[in-house]
């Protein structure tokens, strides 16, 4: 479906819809839409464009991150943004945005398109507000789970929750499948901002240490930072200052004990989204959402 | 309700949405989606906000566009993004997006929410396409009426549609009401563009000759290169070859007999408007679309 929509109808827009959709990714959040329509009455007519919205609606907030991020690489080659301009980068997210919001409409289930303009509202407002924060330390472990919760979480759960909407999910199953999403969002972007520590350039698809590079404070930082609170060399890292010092740096928490920490806080968010997911029917469905949480905590990519 | 919108749940947010809407611009949108819902069962509920929606979706577009083309002034004080940074405004405008396309979910009317997610892909896909053409002078004229269609006679006709919609007008109503904002859209969208050529800078809230600066081409120039080919100063000007003859060359445009043909060819799509216009009931409501048609040809901001 995601390669249909690359047909265009002219050829500029459709060679930059096809270098955005057929690079892959790993389409962690399409699945969750088709498996969690599977628990009652799984119409493929509905959860499939909707599967495909949530996949666009994704690319098109990466398309305008890696914008505002000035990123240089994503999914192991340059973003939309380098190879093509910061302008038609933006226009190409609008156009996504459009795109996504039509194949909701076409579902014509209006609880499902209420949610879906929701997280759109609930993505942008949180990236806004980290423009605009000036956190002590004593509030930024709450910040930044707001802030991931806004950024992941909320498309993780409004994943699985419109499966279950457009599968005639009963209200428990729907808030059940909810909670399942939201909590493995959460593991999800901790383990993400884990790997930029610990992973691999070849694996992950761009370079090692690019949250410590922008300033952005994750939580393997955040956890250093609370324990280490003057460390000389990452308080002049995250303000800028020290861009040689950027290697030492990953090095330094990743050979600490906060990633450990950070694997255990993702594993706790798992657990929890398993603990959901236990509430639904037992069947092939419920177990691939509980392999999946396993996945995520596993995965080094 | 606009203004409503503008009281967000965090500060920077409620800033820069006060900054965006209240300052006025002229409404034209939302005060077409009210006017269009007079004709049938008139029903504030749902005609406030698919306007409100109308209005922020249009701002959107600008908050982008002017991203896009770098442009230092809107409405006679800084853009969002000169006053508060590229970033930022990217963010803000899809925000705006988002809720817009919240309020037309709340209207519940999937034909309505279904026009809107179409009219999205339009602009954005209008704008795409024109970061990529390469035109030749025969074809010219022709990729302008597609743009400005795509740009602003689109919400023009969908300001009127949604608000024929929403008030359970007939089908051939609705197909009137769609001709009238389309004609008027290509009408207003001319007029905007001689505007740029003889309208005052403190009317207009921006420089006077901002396309030509930018290398846009508008109905003005194309039709002046039409007549004047080998005209060394325009060609020099719109290649962004010249920026010191900009004033000059608006004025050699200005003082052409080009501005009366444009001002022809935009009576011409108000008329058009009027003729569809005359299908409709005659009532205050259908006054009031003739007025505001005869108000945008006459218009001078």
């Amino acid at each position: 479906m995601l390669e249909e929509i690359a047909d265009a109808d002219f050829s500029l827009l459709a060679q930059l819809l096809a270098y955005t959709l057929k690079t892959g990714g790993k389409r962690v959040r399409p699945a969750l839409t088709l498996i969690s329509g599977k628990f009652y009455d799984y119409d493929a007519a509905l959860l499939v464009p909707m599967a495909a919205a949530i996949e666009l609606l994704h690319t098109a907030t990466l398309v305008h991150d890696d914008i505002v991020d000035n990123s240089p690489v994503r999914r192991g080659k340059p973003t939309v943004s380098r190879a093509w301009g910061k302008d038609r980068a933006l226009l190409l997210g609008d156009y996504l945005f459009a795109k996504a919001g039509s194949l909701v409409a076409s579902t014509g289930n209006l609880r499902a398109i209420k949610l879906f303009s929701r997280t759109l509202m609930t993505i942008s407002a949180g990236e806004l507000r980290q423009t605009g924060v000036t956190f002590t330390m004593a509030k930024v472990r709450e910040y930044y789970f707001a802030w991931i919760g806004a950024k992941t979480a909320c498309l993780f759960s409004t994943s699985t929750e419109s499966g279950a909407i457009l599968s005639q999910a009963p209200e428990e199953a729907i808030q059940a499948i909810r909670d399942y999403g939201h909590n493995l969002g959460m593991a999800f972007q901790i383990i993400d901002d884990v790997l930029d520590f610990i992973g691999r350039e070849d694996e992950l698809g761009k370079p090692v240490g690019s949250d410590l590079r922008e300033g952005t404070l994750t939580l393997p930082t955040i956890l250093f930072l609370e324990s280490n609170p003057e460390d000389e060399l990452i308080n002049k890292v995250i303000a800028k200052k020290y861009a040689e010092g950027i290697s030492q740096a990953v090095d330094r928490i990743r050979n600490s004990r906060v990633i450990d920490d950070c694997l255990a806080m993702a594993s706790e968010f798992c657990h929890k989204a398993c603990h959901a997911a236990e509430k639904l029917p037992d069947n092939r469905a419920r177990k691939s959402l509980i392999d999946l949480a396993d996945y995520i905590v596993q995965r080094r990519k």
